[in-house]
């Protein structure tokens, strides 16, 4: 099994239209030690031909365009056989509305992430204008073939695992009553295997709650590519961009108390690695301090083109 | 006043994510005759502080990040102050979900794409959830001086002119009852002066009817930036892609009788330059025939990072 990290940036990627942060400069201007980032998104193959990206981000087009194994064989037609969603955020959903022409590919994601893609964020009744949208409801807890539209096997299994993180903001307000809260299927991680096997990438780009489950998750894994969005829990309050913390966001912090940091000690066997970096995050810099913070700890982080084999 | 063409392709851009032709494999190799296109967006500004961006590409991430003139000046902030669209085709409008983070700048459009973005693809709600969305209507004829969100005049003026084109395919069907038909402003295109001046850059990115009212339109301008998608009309049904030919789609072709070219050689005065070549267009070919047929014209290509002044 391959992975390909397409994007290792949050939402808003790096850079950030609006930002002048130093990173985003860095990365503007082409600094070496600040590497620019597409916005979150892997794919992942059994045979290096079939892919299933997982998360379409705005950036899609771009991603595609520098990754050679995704690019069109013969005139019209992709490597790119489904799309898998862990949440319905604009960043990680809006891509879709660039994969239309032709039709779109086989899209899996849970109820609630049908609903929001529906009924909040019209796209996929959008999409239906430019061929039939072939959507598969993931239920969490069943491991699932992903098949193409035409329900071709493409080897890769996916088994989606309900994480605690917060519906995406145009949802917000809605579904007050539904007594499972922020477990309801709004996030999910993936379990990545072939089909029938057992050794997985597991892919939690948004997770806010670390708690036994996804611990469990995670130390059967052999490869862990999970939510680095922020190094400390009021980052963007300290400078100045915004009032809210990581957690209030939907992301458990790297560092302090109860931090993914102190989590992931806890975690043995799998290789560890982040994804869905902030551009706030000081990690961001190839060589820094908080690089090596992590790198004591065994965690890596990814980035733009990296490439994973388990 | 000053224009930078951020984008010079047709929606699906140059390469296309699922699009094998000979133009798109020669864009990602980097064969130097056919370079690289981002999807349809110019900005413009009277004084190179302040710009207003007409249509919200998907990749205007990408586009910004490539435009020093655009770079944010402070920690958070940036120099597009307002957003103008010509229709509310997804190649042109989906970007604006990209412009979230901070609230999304001033929204210029007509009743028909507010309505397209409101019922059909909830992209104006959707923002809502992000802060603020000033969305001020466009009426056809009447000159605007575009103003940021708060308010403050960006010395930009728009006049809005409408062309028959046709409705973005998701809200196709709705509205058969309506006189005015393919006028109603589901298209427009725009007259771009510095406030209270002449002198305009005319900005017509789609359109199907080459008529007197356009014309007229033409022959006032400094600079005509016009859809240039097509060729021919059959050229996507000769290259196997579609079934639909450049006028189904809603684009007058460049050649044949009652094309483009012919037309513009009944328009005298203006700087003539198209914009939104499709990626089966031969114009894309640096130095090809095709372009040597235009130039006899006095018709120019358009390309990404182009920069006009009138």
């Amino acid at each position: 099994m391959r992975a390909i990290i397409l994007g290792s940036s949050a939402g808003g990627g790096l850079p950030q239209w609006n930002c002048g942060c130093p990173h985003c400069n860095a990365a503007r201007a082409g600094d070496g030690d600040v590497r620019a980032r597409h916005q979150s998104s892997i794919c992942v193959s059994a045979d290096g031909e079939r892919w299933v990206l997982i998360n379409a981000s705005p950036d899609v087009r771009s991603q595609l365009a520098a990754t050679p194994e995704l690019w069109p064989r013969g005139t019209r037609g992709s490597p790119v056989r489904a799309v898998a969603l862990t949440n319905a955020d604009i960043d990680h959903a809006a891509g879709l509305l660039v994969l239309r022409e032709g039709g779109a590919p086989a899209l899996y994601c849970t109820a609630r992430v049908e609903e929001a893609l529906t009924d909040g964020l019209r796209i996929l009744p959008a999409l239906e204008a430019y061929g039939a949208v072939h959507v598969r409801r993931v239920e969490p807890g069943v491991a699932t073939p992903v098949r193409d539209r035409d329900g071709v096997p493409t080897g890769v299994s996916l088994r989606a695992f309900t994480v605690a993180s917060k519906p995406p903001p145009y949802m917000a307000g809605r579904h007050r009553d539904d007594p499972r809260g922020d477990l309801a299927g709004d996030t999910v991680g993936f379990a990545i295997t072939a089909d029938g096997r057992d050794e997985a990438l597991v892919y939690v780009p948004g997770v806010r709650d670390l708690d036994d489950a996804l611990r469990a998750e995670l130390c059967r894994a052999r490869c862990a590519l999970i939510d680095g969005t922020f190094f400390t829990d009021d980052e963007l309050v300290v400078m100045g961009a915004s009032l809210k913390t990581s957690r209030t966001m939907g992301h458990a912090p790297l560092t302090g108390p109860g931090g993914l940091v102190e989590f992931l000690d806890g975690v043995a066997g799998p290789r560890k690695v982040l994804i869905h970096i902030n551009n706030s995050n000081p990690v961001l810099r190839d060589g820094g301090a908080a690089r090596a913070e992590l790198a004591a700890h065994g965690i890596d982080v990814s980035h733009d083109g990296m490439q994973l084999r388990w």
